[in-house]
């Protein structure tokens, strides 16, 4: 058994591990695979060991089989196929008493502020698995996480069927947003000025304009007959995405701000006036967004299969984050950590 | 018969004016009182001459009796109060079609746009009329536009019982929200650094800080254990109360933007995404936000009495103008046209 310690400073040791018998109300999971996110890219460079407090183990997209159950555990057998909401809450501050656990204010985000995934075998409370259905496989259970960040940002944002919808930012989750806003049914624009991305966005059905070569105001007033966008995600984090998203939005237009800000950014607010806007910001997921990804893959609405760039064991996971570090146009890369087997 | 022409560069001339007799589907009142407001004030001091159009009559704030009634409209009898909703829409572009023409694209804001109700006697169509309750005379009548602007305010950003709601600015739609939120149940706070305004919201029965004295992020988290306001509005229209909005927000919180803000402003959006909040433009009002004002008054809910600073005659309305401008701390200033006697 093994785990991958992130040791600070764009490096990763892999050391012997061992199993961790579940607690009452936890579960010993065998991890199948890892994949890498964003988020775990700014743990690599450094920039949130404040929280990982190196060396630790990281890693939070994941699936893979229950090897153990505890105590007091219900619904869960040995060899069920799960994933893992890597949200830990305490249940007794203002936002877990109104419902929204998933952003408590003591959150303990696993495989951040806590150990994670990357490892063979992985302990955690029973409360934060989903079970996989039997035509979901390990590999493609990894990006259940991925894709309910992108089921929690459509329905923060009320995306209906019909309606236009305009994706600033065309990386993993801006593409992932665009198919679950597709699958239900709504018009998907992607804005994004790699010719990569915009490739992506092509192949997979998506309509896309390059904002660096057609004025997007425009171009979305043409598409929409002068109404506008009836919602826009915000998902690229530049300051042209913030002046872009007040622009475009229609009369009661919903702007979802799912890209993360460090600074403070200057906002149109008189729009927010004129045309009466609205904008909600969208973090994590809840436990019912989990349930419409799996749902979205096990019914075959939502094809992810493009979206897996490249795949590495957990001895080689040091190349997996230099090989999407070296390689930002790229999807999904996953870690295979050998719990399939 | 005389009307009120504002001249431009905050001049004003009575003028003999003419009954306009009513078109089909219109309907000619007795002008009884006009209230003066915010958007008045700008125009007094020439900063909406390009769309006022000087010398014209202006104001919106009105209440008045019906004098006649043109063919095919019912509802309406000679006599009856009323009051004026003074938006005018085309009904045919995207925001009327999605069923907001409050804010249609064409608005025609009657008293800015086209000519207003500063003058004995005014001609409208009957689609902007709301009847009053016997027990709300013509005087009364004239805050029911200030005061349905305060309704769609608190209807947008969804004010429930028990919610802690905070208004950063103490002005008339300030203290009006603070009216109508209190009314629904909420526990309100308004910031205001001006005295006379704090004295107001104290006499009636609104709670205070003032901002400029005690940290309203820490009064705001003790009133309400840590968890924050459940609702903001900013209504002050300065970069303070613009940062202080995102500050004290709760997880989940809403914030209404009222003001009108001519500048973009610095906005921290990472708060929107670490605790999902939402924010929503707020402009004019709905036929929904009349009845509730009006209901709120004729109920006795909700006594407005108080907002009434002064009262003067059309002849004087230089005065007036002059009055508000010279003591920018006073409530409600109305002017009466005589057309209830």
């Amino acid at each position: 058994m093994k785990a991958a310690q992130y040791l600070g400073d764009s490096k990763f040791g892999v050391v012997p591990s061992t199993h961790i018998p579940p607690k009452a109300g936890e579960v010993s999971l065998d991890v199948g695979y890892v994949g890498i996110c964003g988020t775990d890219m700014h743990i690599y460079h450094g920039a949130m060991d404040h929280r990982v407090c190196p060396p630790n183990v990281i890693g939070h997209e994941m699936s893979g089989t229950v090897r153990e159950v505890g105590s007091g555990v219900t619904g869960y057998c040995v060899g069920d196929k799960v994933v893992v909401r890597p949200l830990d809450y305490c249940g007794d501050c203002p936002a877990c008493n109104a419902g929204h656990s998933h952003i408590c204010h003591n959150l303990n985000f696993m495989g951040i502020d806590t150990a994670g995934a990357l490892q063979s075998s992985w302990t955690v409370k029973a409360r934060t698995l989903h079970k996989l259905p039997d035509n979901i496989d390990l590999r493609t259970g990894a990006i259940i996480e991925p894709l309910s960040v992108a089921c929690h940002d459509v329905t923060r944002a009320g995306v209906k069927a019909g309606e236009d919808v305009v994706i600033l930012g065309g990386g993993p989750i801006g593409q992932l947003i665009a198919q679950v806003a597709k699958a239900k049914g709504a018009n998907v624009l992607i804005s994004e000025i790699n010719e990569t991305r915009l490739k992506f966005s092509d192949e997979n059905g998506i309509e896309t304009i390059n904002p660096a070569q057609d004025d997007i105001v425009a171009t979305v007033m043409e598409r929409t007959n002068g109404k506008g966008a009836d919602v826009v995600f915000e998902v690229a984090g530049v300051l042209p995405a913030v002046k872009a998203m007040t622009d475009i939005a229609a009369v009661r237009g919903r702007i979802c701000i799912v890209a993360i800000h460090s600074k403070p950014a200057e906002i149109d607010l008189f729009k927010f006036f004129w045309r009466e806007l609205e904008m909600v910001g969208a973090r994590v997921y809840e436990a019912a967004d989990y349930d419409e990804a799996i749902e979205l893959v096990a019914s075959g609405k939502l094809n992810v299969e493009p979206f897996f760039t490249g795949e590495f064991t957990l001895d080689q996971v040091g190349d997996a984050f230099h090989a999407l570090d070296t390689n930002p146009t790229g999807m999904k890369y996953i870690i295979n950590c050998g719990g399939q087997v």
